[in-house]
């Protein structure tokens, strides 16, 4: 037999055992609990502690065990859009956990489709339940409210399946468990969606609850010893053959896939120079002296894209390259220079190797590769430094806001960057030692950071992060606004920066920049948070100059964020951050139009 | 051959002579236009003024058309849930019409995902254009921002399927023009949503206007004359043999499809007691003296109950029996005295004949049953009349309120009705002649009506109807409440009754009478319009008792509605209409929970 033949099959004994070992606990168990309350304890196991969604009838019962349970908080959100974004940022800030949805059928789990695609294609780990109609129900279709009226009562699931990994109709107490477990276990080990239908009555259906006492694995599987041991081989050939002239360049994947501390082993053990693409942004510590700043293809400042791309040899790191992610796909990095390490593959120059993950073999080639040290310390890498530039006139330009802001940073501090002119800006400036970066660079729906702010800052309460700052266009806030309302009701303090420039600014760049499409209603931001719930516990700030600006940034009062905070930041209406003059550019060469617009 | 081979093969002549005629006109077109304007020409012809949706990178270059075109306004909303809402309001008051929601790929189209099922679900045609990729982009793939990252082009198209009764991808300038045609055609010949993809190149091709010349029918097709002559001679037959004892029951899809007018004319000529189910409201002027009321099963008034249910014939025109426009599901009249026009089939007593549509077979009805008029006069009909009661409080109670805001409604007045205590509210009220209901009592999506008036108030500045009314309970306007902004900002003047009682009521009444999650944060009503750009240009009022609320509704300044105006009213927190708490006991019994959760 096979090496590999062996190793599938003791693979499947060590599978098997725990199987066993988890059905006789099952079994053992005497004391019975409810469907909806196993779900709760298992989530509770995986660190949740805040749920996300909108009461519906379908829902309500299950609702009560929510507010009824110990150490999870329903929070109640404004609308289901609003709460998958909510959701999502809880999930990119509570490493190794997830973010949970709850929504009603049909018109309450469809406005979540949005938030929830936006996780799939961003690789964020959110539990998304719906309640549904009762067991009965469902089998009869009778002509319920929230249904179609046709009796397609699977058109909601069948929709659910384009953005999630993994889907259970739990219609069976028997099964009920098992489901549970294999839909969050896929939902933790891989990093995506997935899509949990409870009826009412399951919900209240008792089973056994020993299965509990044996906790879920959040660890990818094992990789092939054998496959795994070749690519090794051939990784450190190469860095070799390189004369180990090679940089590492980390991406979104490193992040959503929680290879962060195995990156930092890596390096320490190593001292290759590291760059970011855009999305793996604060994936190292972006104050780390072999850190050498932000690649992004030809967007690039120029000393970083010379040594990104001069290398002999490059070590992707959770690649993900997307148009924004790699400056419109300008990367000048050919294949036959590049190792791509993913979580459910690798790539060695023109070869794959799938089912060979990233955080099995980190540590394996970070041993490997200690002995490299000495020669890659002599590697140079260039300073990412925060340089405020002294600007002769008072406006408050996208050139001079984010470095300013930058001194304002604090480690451990959540950044959440809006897509536009917020994430392009905040990607060129550095961000403190233990600072969490959000933003939304492959998805790109405005609106997002609003919800996400929400759970991001619960998330970093629980985890003991520093304060979550926000930065948001006033064109993308007026998508999903009400949910400043929750925020202040459970009592998460964000800073919240609105750049007001009175309209879409990354689409006038893109597109339109005069036509009045790009305009919106400039609303009387100050007094938004009083209206929301928030008079006199909350405060609001205008800033029209840099004076102004540096004043309230200066302020230590301001700085301690002791209550929710909006800051309306004047801007003018035609500037933009540099990377997005550029990206704009290049967008607009593959996506023009036909300027003549008369003939009609 | 026989009669109906014969019948088909007229039907095929005459559809081929008009195919014959449009082909011909269109090759014979000199005047080449853009594919994009095309489109607009034809929703133009269709009587589109306004155009609802949110811009993004992929549909820029089609709004550059749109806020070009003379006649067509683009509508700019907050986020694409809102725009598609509007959407539906706007076609359901434009009769004959359509609304038109574009958005973008992606992250745009998805959030409307929800609006559009509710159009489906409802009847309501809209076309959803989604601005896309270029044709060479959709069809390499490369990992665009707005898309899931794993090359799947085609997921959102596959959501929007399970919605839509019709989807054009427009990949080819050949075939443009028929492809809009088809699915324009199929949006108001059925009135349903239809979907239509909009690649950036695809919409800047020049195709042949002539096509145009030719309009599009919005009729839908003839019956089979002999089938209809049959099911004819049927209807008439049981009348005779029921001694005419019978009652006519409107309903959602007599709104929806159309025949208004029809049924009209049918009831003039034949004076029938006529009934109407909830969504059917208003098919029938409410102060017609053969109007008895709304027919709601077992939540019907008794007299109402009893002379539908007793009647030996029913003539139902355009049912829609979903659960709560049937007062769940307890019509008390056998199939056996039941004749069913629908919009694509009738039912006579048990047998159905598919095909043959209420549009074409009503005028034909009504000429057949003119002589019964004398014998159907002899039957009685209950009045359907408002009398406010006397209460000796002071308090704004439900069982007040409805009846007294009723006296304030005129003729032509469009009202919106939310999901909840609104729409149970309303249906006990008869509304003057020439009033627009809308109501969304299968879907039942809370936050839909704040969209929905906008749409709503825009046709009805088109009709010239009176002014258009929105009751809205504080939990459902949450959701969407950014809209507000957006009717400031195009000068329509709803009248906004917001009922404030605290939280989610007809869910307490569901189920979590006490519990936290149907709370929700109380905002400062009164200054929200003016956050939402209407300071000094619209007008808030809050009432907090009989008194106030009366002396309110007699300002004659008040009810001229010469710009937007919000009342805040203070309702009781446990208080609701009765229709809905009979309503919530029925479903309370078929959507039990277990009461003890205690166990965890």
């Amino acid at each position: 037999m096979s090496t590999a033949g062996v190793a599938e099959l003791q693979a499947e004994v060590v599978r098997l055992r725990h199987e066993l070992e988890t059905v006789k606990v099952g079994q053992d168990a005497g004391e019975q609990i409810y469907v909806g309350s196993y779900l709760l304890e298992r989530l509770a196991q995986l660190g949740v502690t805040s749920m996300f969604g909108v009461p519906g009838d379908f829902n309500l019962g299950f609702l009560d065990l929510v507010e009824d349970h110990k150490t999870i908080e329903w929070i109640g959100n404004c609308n289901e859009l609003n709460a998958s974004y909510a959701a999502d940022g809880y999930a990119r800030v509570k490493d190794q956990s997830l973010g949970v949805v709850t929504t009603t059928f049909g018109v309450g789990e469809l406005s979540a489709v949005n938030g929830i695609a936006g996780a799939f294609s961003e690789h964020v780990p959110i539990l998304h339940i719906a309640g549904v109609p009762n067991t009965a129900q469902l089998k009869n279709k009778p002509m319920l409210h929230h249904t179609l009226g046709d009796g397609r009562f699977d058109a909601y699931t069948k929709v659910s399946e384009q953005f999630t990994i993994s889907h259970a109709a739990l219609m069976n107490k028997v099964t009920a468990a098992v489901e549970i477990d294999r839909v969050l276990t896929d939902c933790i080990t891989m990093g995506r969606p997935v899509y949990l239908t409870l009826p009412t009555d399951i919900c209240y259906e008792k089973i056994p609850s020993g299965r509990l006492r044996v906790p879920l694995s959040n660890l990818p599987p094992e990789n092939d010893p054998d496959i795994e041991s070749f690519v090794l081989d051939e990784i450190v050939r190469l860095l070799q053959e390189a004369g180990q002239d090679a940089v590492i360049l980390t991406d979104a994947c490193a992040v959503r896939h929680h290879v962060k501390d195995e990156l930092k082993e890596l390096l320490v053990k190593t001292h290759y120079p590291v760059f970011s693409a855009p999305m793996g942004k604060t994936t190292v510590s972006e104050s780390y002296d072999r850190y050498g700043g932000i690649y992004v293809g030809s967007i690039s400042h120029p000393d970083i894209k010379e040594k990104v791309e001069n290398a002999k040899l490059v070590l992707s790191i959770g690649g993900l390259k997307s148009d924004f992610n790699t400056g419109n796909f300008t990367y000048s990095i050919p294949q036959a220079k590049t190792i791509e390490l993913h979580s459910d593959h690798t790539m060695v120059l023109h070869a794959r190797f799938p089912g060979i993950g990233m955080k099995r073999l980190l540590p394996k080639l970070t041993a490997r590769l200690q002995p490299f040290k000495e020669e890659a310390k002599q590697l140079s890498v260039p300073t990412f430094k925060n340089v405020v530039p002294k600007e002769a006139d008072n406006v408050i330009s996208h050139s001079w806001w984010w470095p300013r802001v930058a001194e304002f940073f604090r480690p451990k501090d959540i950044i959440v960057a809006e897509t536009g002119t917020s994430s392009f800006g905040v990607l060129d400036v550095p961000l403190p030692d233990g600072a969490v970066f959000l933003t939304q660079i492959l998805w790109g729906s405005i609106g997002w950071t609003v919800g996400s702010t929400l759970g991001a800052a619960l998330a970093g309460r629980d985890l003991g992060l520093g304060r979550t700052i926000l930065f948001v266009g006033d064109g993308s806030l007026q998508l999903t606004v009400q949910e400043l309302s929750t925020m202040i009701r459970v009592g998460v303090k964000p800073i919240i920066f609105v750049l007001n420039n009175r309209g879409y600014t990354i689409e006038r760049y893109l597109h339109g920049k005069f036509r009045k499409y790009n305009d919106i209603v400039n609303w009387k931001w100050t007094k938004l948070l009083d209206v929301l719930g928030g008079e006199g516990i909350t405060k609001s700030y205008t800033v029209h100059n840099k004076e102004e600006a540096s004043r309230l940034l200066d302020d230590p009062e301001f700085a301690s964020a002791k209550t929710v905070q909006l800051v309306e930041v004047m801007m003018p209406q035609h500037d933009a951050p540099r990377g997005l003059l550029v990206q704009a550019e290049l967008s607009g060469k593959t996506n023009r139009y036909v300027a003549d617009a008369t003939s009609i």
